[in-house]
């Protein structure tokens, strides 16, 4: 079996625009599934990489983690997958296997680090190239299966939007009694508020304006309040037991851990590059922590999409063609999309 | 029944030298014990309190919340003591009864506020007045036995030393598996190593120097890393579940982050001025938290009281007299102790 040849999105060079060329996938191992990709979410972390923001770019990049597509083909020895499936890759590929967090199932957390999906070197050292693009290789233990309740062009940004705000709901465990605020409203905050809502949560957003309020209420939120008016800060004083920041950008952290209540944590699952700043009092007059979260591991993943499937939970998207990429990073840099790009991929 | 003369040392403004002078004591409420105080420890934040650094002090102040007295009268409904027994008293004399943390035993964080020991207003507007004297008055709620195993001198800076590294070794569950490091050997520190070993975890000490382990090892530390070394850092990364930050100074918060495993907390108790700083991916890389802790419950003093007495566990102290405060100020500024002076209140 030759290797895959695959059209694909690429650029050449940080910040150059985006242009389709073909690829070579390698050829299927016993483990391997290859997957033609139907749709592809846009995630900002695409932007940060292929405009080399993010330091050590590999070039030419095919960006993309939010991967939704269909099984075409599966290595002799795969069990997990047929042809024909519907199937979903997200952030990672591929990690040690061995390490203690592979073993639980925490991946993300591989202490030989993960395989990304794109922009990375896979563990025979060849770089990876991601979801923009008409076919992929992955192996069967880093590929999920999207539920048939999920419609596959808004499955996509479940795989890395979805999975980063459901972990943390999860692990501090949002749920009945619980009273949650989304900081943000974007392609993360408007799913986390979906999950906390399904989760039983009491759901509370904190966006800057209230410019999306009709819409978070929409989704499940049970208020609604902006961060431009300090009245905000004053009302809600000791509140939360759980605070998910979705933005990237650097927040005044101590009017935030004013939030919260005894025990509470804010979580962060977007980093700003410059450090962020907090007083210690913050922390010690509530016993308040400070956390951050990545992804989730597969075997949660799978979670998410199931859940997502039962509780009809999915991203607002817009669907575009692989020609309106360049346009789209323009867009979502003036935050001007409710509430993430996907890629037709079979307009490449 | 009049109100209660008792023999001070106080100061009559921020930086001011103390003075030996007499005070009143409220008269005996019902619920209300009197203690003759036989030791007073010397905590930092006396310092910080005595000159005005933390803002609003109230002069005249007697500071000290590192209380060891014996009961020297009960008022008519008094169950929990009788004249005689060894007592102490720590950071607050009261808070609201009524509040869910106070419920729960944690007053500390009552969300009406406690009543501090001194440099604070009592629930009646009254100002309160410390340790560095002869006599105080309690209400039996806020009052805690002392275990005959344990002497009275070095008694005492438990009631604020041993109770703020205790309460977060157990909110953190340190104990057998866990790898704990203590960050700063001084009186927090030189007691956390004991708490944290007598749980059972495996205990690294991280000071600036080697000039202290020796001694960190005599109290049950089982490594001792100097920070001023930047091979610890490279040699512990992902290293700990825990650490206990008992340094007031800012720290290179990420260096530290970086010695945590996945869902490691770093655990603040004492407070710089200034604010720290950190970089989110610096929590998001392993969903490592920061934290911060404030003392501890009514209930939890009494419980790391009798677990000091049962593991034989005390603070290495020197007793100084009434005439020693002054000097001894300046010593502490120069962590020119170790680990904790007492004063001696016979000599007042």
């Amino acid at each position: 079996m030759c290797k895959i040849e695959t059209k694909v999105l690429s650029v050449a060079s940080a910040k150059a625009p985006f242009e389709k060329t073909t690829m070579e996938r390698r050829e299927l191992r016993p483990h391997d599934v290859l997957i033609e990709i139907q749709y592809s979410g846009i995630c900002h972390s695409d932007i940060h990489s292929a405009h080399g923001e993010w330091g050590g770019g590999m070039f030419p990049m095919v960006p993309g983690h939010e991967i939704a597509g269909v099984v075409a083909a599966v290595g002799a020895e795969v069990t997990k997958f047929a042809v024909g499936d519907r199937v979903g890759v997200g952030c990672f590929v591929d990690s040690c296997g061995e390490c203690e967090y592979c073993l639980s199932g925490e991946e993300q957390y591989c202490t030989k680090g993960v395989v990304s999906t794109y922009n990375s070197l896979d563990y025979d050292g060849n770089p990876t190239y991601g979801g923009y693009s008409q076919k992929i290789v992955v192996t069967e233990g880093f590929v999920v299966r999207i539920p048939d309740g999920l419609p596959m062009d808004a499955a996509s940004p479940l795989l890395c939007a979805g999975i980063t705000t459901f972990s943390p709901l999860k692990h501090w465990k949002a749920g009945p009694g619980k009273k949650v605020a989304i900081v943000g409203m974007g392609g993360l905050g408007h799913l986390a508020i979906q999950f906390a809502h399904a989760l039983g949560a009491e759901v509370t957003v904190l966006s800057r304006s209230l410019d999306k309020q009709a819409e978070a209420l929409s989704f499940g939120a049970d208020q609604y309040f902006a961060t431009s008016d300090k009245e905000t800060f004053k009302s809600l004083a000791g509140r939360f037991d759980l605070i998910l920041n979705t933005v990237s950008a650097n927040l005044p952290v101590d009017a935030y851990l004013s939030l919260l209540r005894v025990d509470g944590t804010l979580v962060n699952v977007g980093a700003p590059s410059e450090r962020d700043q907090y007083h210690v009092f913050s922390l010690i007059m509530g016993r308040r922590s400070i956390a951050g979260s990545l992804v989730g591991g597969i075997r949660e993943t799978q979670e998410m999409l199931d859940f997502a499937a039962e509780h009809g939970i999915v991203p607002q998207i817009e669907v575009i063609s692989a020609d309106q990429v360049d346009e789209a990073y323009e867009r979502v840099l003036k935050s001007d999309v409710r509430y993430r790009f996907v890629i037709d991929i079979s307009t490449l």
